[in-house]
């Protein structure tokens, strides 16, 4: 089956558009305010950096579901650093930090493992050119 | 000036996150239905293809105002197309059809100029290995 994943932009008002997802999301945006856009919305720049990082978790959790490893809480900061690649700007490294608490007594190396599946089977880390970092740090849950 | 783009996920409810982003926008996430996800919330998936369509209608409207040209609407649908490369799943070709009303007597070719450009120029589309294709029609104003 091929799945298509369609979304619609719309100018509002001057540089602010409105975003509708296919998957029933739907939100103003404007460019980054560095690029004369309004702070406060979403921009196109921090929807490439948010697509790795939400993929990267949504990728992780399936495998340590497929593997019946509890996670008891993931969360991840990204950075996108724009520069320059074959002439033209683009987002050339993006870096992911995930922080990631695990029950007592899980195995900490499945764990990584997970991580590194993660990162190398995500939908999104495959369909961009930054390079790609996923730096963890691992906690054991406290009840 | 290195110019950073940040974003945070956090797993809140099984496989729903939740996503802040460096320049203000918040909302819930989770995979699309197909792998297992929620309908309703955002998407990585839904998120890449909606940072070409952004960036797209950004930079266009950046080099038509460059040149004086009075865009009256724009508004574009892009379609995300989930297949392989090298062996993993990824999006390998996203369509976008801009469709842009300018007034009586406006400079087609410049019209056209610009959005050539701003697939050539646009940050997204030079951060993605996707097949970019963008058709578009036009129309003009009516009072």
């Amino acid at each position: 089956m091929v799945h298509v994943y369609n979304t619609k932009v719309r100018m509002k008002d001057g540089r602010v558009g409105e975003l509708i997802c296919g998957n029933g999301h739907k939100t103003d945006f404007s460019a980054p305010p560095e690029f004369k856009g309004n702070a406060g919305v979403f921009t196109a720049e921090d929807a490439l950096v948010a697509s790795v990082n939400m993929s990267i978790m949504q990728t992780f959790l399936h495998l340590t579901e497929k593997k019946n490893i509890k996670v008891r809480a993931y969360e991840a900061d990204a950075n996108g650093i724009l520069g320059h690649r074959k002439g033209n700007e683009c987002i050339i490294r993006i870096v992911v930090h995930p922080k990631i608490t695990v029950d007592p007594g899980t195995d900490i190396d499945i764990i990584e493992l997970c991580l590194n599946e993660a990162r190398k089977y995500s939908i999104i880390a495959n369909s961009i050119h930054a390079t790609l970092v996923v730096e963890h740090k691992m906690e054991t849950y406290k009840a």
